[in-house]
């Protein structure tokens, strides 16, 4: 239109912040991810400063910040009423209790900053461009080097007391597993029995390095439905999305779907082959959930 | 003040819908239960007449209903959006699958209503005026003749799917305990387990009725620990109201409490004997949670 000047386009600063990588983007309001880089997760100071000079590169030759979104390994603080708010709480990851994860970024640029778990973000992101699209509750599962879980709720991701910490939950055990389980703080909880270390350490292999007769896969679907059939006694969701390294497993959505199926006795509403989905949005539903921090962050 | 005249009250038509009896009242809007009876529960059409016989009878004495809130048995249609809001769904109770709940009396009375799970009205209830006040996360549990659960989260009663069914998750099996369960769709899932019929085919007798150092009360304990270990991963909550009549076992919340605290490992944030108590509003929850769905169905 005439009269109308030439501006940069608005660009939103995203950052999935893991244990072992942070991956790095500018993504434009309609969700377009224009540039993106992953680096080693080392010490907060050094990782934060690393993070932030790509960003101020990136965005010299994108335009300007509205927001930045922080999707976080956990736990962290992330009530916003909280004077913690933006910090990691005490994590066994050396180095990492207590970290001010938020503060730099909102130093560096001056900008709203959205801050939530990693799994919080990814259902936010999943329900609102993946595969949990209409769902009056979501869920997003991550099944990898831990277990983890977050979940949208009448419109807005779950916090309470801490997070949600999904993979800690109890589990009736498989009659034919008698591993002790690796989680330090309770052994055979979920994610002492289901996550990648505790497959690694029971049967020498991945997951998909199994053979597809393995009775692992079906051990492990057994955990996991009845994750499921917890989350759908408690809340109800209309989508579950298991995502991470364990859940691209061939076959295993599958498994899980038929094992919460027949452990459920036809007894909840909704069918878990509907019900139980991979994600949509593949492996950018972090980095597209710190996006959607952003974006609620700008909005205030 | 000159001129102004005087008014009837204005109350509200409160239906606490059990399986085995309704509970009526009239509430005043400061939450002063003004009338208060029950009735057996019979079939739904005859259950429902007499009960809008008693409201009229009551309302003709105090003044006029400003709303009407229900807070029912399950499973029921919760969802406002459903075509079958206010009526029940598949249930075992003869005579009620499909039964029309809310529709008689907004025909009678012609004021807005409220309607919604009985385990959720009372977490919204206990929320509001009772033991969960200024929970972020609230959740309600009853152990009687079932168990279930209603929460608030983000500020709302938790619908989804359905509503929540939190009495038919899995558990891990007690050690010492080699019964079966009563649930006629999962066998040994936590009612299956732990409710009073449980108990009672189990042992001969209520929780209440054995002796002090019975393992049965152990062994209670051990699975209701673990729908608090589940509700806190999965929803953060940072009260859990235990109410029904199981609950009332002395001694029991207390064993709930430090078996909660046992499982956790320490790995949850807060501590259980802050987060588990007893309702504090009584035998009053179902009721006065009755009162709070009228109240918010009044603003609609």
């Amino acid at each position: 239109m005439m009269g109308r000047m030439t501006q940069a386009a608005t660009v939103y600063g995203c950052i999935e912040a893991g244990g072992t990588k942070f991956v790095l983007g500018l993504v434009a309001s309609d969700a377009r991810i224009l540039a993106r880089t992953r680096i080693a997760t080392a010490q907060p100071a050094e990782t934060g400063a690393a993070a932030i000079g790509w960003l101020r590169t990136a965005v010299a030759e994108h335009g300007r910040f509205a927001a930045i979104g922080i999707a976080t390994f956990g736990p962290a603080e992330v009530l916003h009423a909280s004077p913690r708010w933006g910090f990691m709480a005490d994590t066994p990851k050396p180095g990492w209790s207590g970290a001010d994860i938020a503060g730099p970024y909102a130093r560096a640029f001056g900008v709203p900053i959205g801050f939530d778990t990693d799994v919080n973000a990814a259902a936010v992101a999943e329900r609102r461009w993946g595969a949990a699209q209409g769902a009056e509750n979501a869920v997003y599962i991550t099944v990898g080097t831990g277990i983890g879980g977050g979940a949208v709720i009448n419109g807005a991701p779950v916090h309470g007391l801490g997070h949600p910490e999904m993979g800690h939950v109890p589990v009736a055990r498989h009659a034919e597993d008698r591993f002790g389980g690796v989680c330090p703080f309770h052994g055979d909880c979920l994610e002492g029995l289901a996550s990648g270390p505790a497959i690694e350490r029971r049967w020498g292999k991945s997951l998909s390095e199994l053979p597809r007769d393995h009775p692992g896969h079906g051990i492990i679907a057994h955990y996991l439905a009845q994750l499921c059939i917890m989350l759908t006694g408690i809340a109800a969701p209309s989508r579950i999305v298991i995502g991470g390294g364990v859940s691209q497993t061939p076959g295993l959505i599958d498994a899980v779907r038929r094992e919460t199926r027949r452990l459920s006795g036809g007894y909840f509403a909704g069918d878990p082959m509907d019900i139980i989905v991979p994600p949509g949005l593949g492996e950018n539903s972090g980095l597209l959930g710190a996006f959607a921090l952003a974006r609620d962050a700008e909005r205030g």
